[in-house]
């Protein structure tokens, strides 16, 4: 038995996120069916984060444990023929059997862009969030810029949420603008539930003069989800890159 | 009863091209619903070009007759709220009544994309023709020139075509790479029917060395249909803008 991991990119909008559901078509239920056309096994893998539904990916982790006589590099290719256009495997490689992509990201990068045109876009309309509003964008990264760090970061996870330890830290968030685009990049050790997407939503509400920078460190350790900003859409995020040791 | 002049830029995916259909989804019936949910009449509108199924537009100009009440300016945000996110209405005017949209037509620009990397792209596959070999777009460009003039078009149209006057002039070709992405601008006095599609299979088949750059004098002297190069697949082409007097 080997394990494989591959890096994924998908347009999740047609999907009901990533994780396997019985009743529903999923990215990971899709990739499995794909997988097990060519190994002619019951595969199961494992994926590196679970994005919700209408999130995408371009770098998406994915382990499975198989048998098959294909070699590595050429199950890019066959998985790749069993998949539907908007699931698009780009690499496969052999890991020693102790590799788990979700414990083993040290670092995971996302994206979410954010139209920001009087009108809406047909063409990035799935991959955007349509804000038809004045965008500052030094004004958001001036506040991002406190979200940076290692805090707890209870005000930024979906309430109902189980996890116990929301300590987390963020490397970096890059607000850039490319015409009407705005993209906003955040990397972290790691993620609470929704926790990008209200930091989105918190960054706007700054944008929007509802909160302002020298709030954003008081939200933090108030560790209120409800003095917060509110969760945006997902179909604006994009999970980009995730790095191993 | 005024004239009222749209542009309107749509993702051309889940559509059976732009021409009105009765049995079947198109961009001019959908949009003919919308505006009359608005005026309350029955309306039919006259489009620039017919765009087949699959191709998209950014700047495709739409006419209809109307006695609405409603001022121009807020038409916009009015239709757009009956029509589904795939298309979008950028503007409408007030035109004078001897204003059509095919024959008032000078200059008419289309895009064709050709994304060339190795592997498909999930977020680009229904706006871009997957060609995942060598694009010496140099060698495009040259061979796009000798295209350039009032020429006589006819191995550049669509076999079958009723078409008496196959003369045409394109202004300009440009071919240009963004990453792995080739972006073909053809502009044009007008075009014969897959006239477009059919230039960019001669330019690939000159990328492939099957046509020779100085073959393509030859070829549009030939008028045969058969000497140029296949008719590429309609997703990535967009009709960009046109120009009126």
């Amino acid at each position: 038995m080997k394990r494989y991991k591959m890096i994924v990119a998908y347009d999740g909008t047609n999907y009901h996120g990533f994780a396997r559901q019985n009743e529903a078509i999923t990215v990971q239920g899709t990739i499995e069916k794909a997988i097990g056309k060519i190994t002619q096994e019951e595969v199961l893998t494992l994926g590196a984060g679970r994005t919700d539904a209408g999130v995408h990916a371009r770098g998406q982790c994915v382990t499975f444990d198989s048998e098959t006589k294909v070699p590595a590099n050429r199950l890019v290719k066959a998985i790749n023929s069993q998949l539907p256009p908007d699931i698009v495997v780009q690499s496969v490689e052999e890991v020693g059997e102790d590799f788990h992509p979700r414990f083993g990201a040290k670092r995971k990068t996302y994206r979410y862009q954010i139209w920001c045109g009087a009108l809406p876009d047909p063409f990035t309309y799935r991959y955007a969030l349509h804000y038809p509003y004045k965008v500052d964008e030094k004004k958001m990264q001036e506040a991002a810029n406190h979200m940076v760090g290692e805090h707890d970061f209870a005000c930024f996870c979906a309430s109902g949420s189980q996890v116990k330890d929301t300590v987390r830290k963020i490397y970096s968030i890059d607000v850039k603008r490319d015409g009407n685009m705005i993209a906003i990049d955040v990397c972290g050790n790691g993620f609470l539930y929704n926790m990008v997407r209200i930091i989105i939503g918190t960054l706007l509400y700054v944008n929007e003069g509802k909160l302002s920078t020298a709030e954003i460190s008081e939200i933090i350790s108030g560790k209120d989800r409800k003095k917060a900003g509110p969760t945006v859409p997902p179909q604006g995020l994009t999970m980009l890159e995730i790095i191993y040791e």
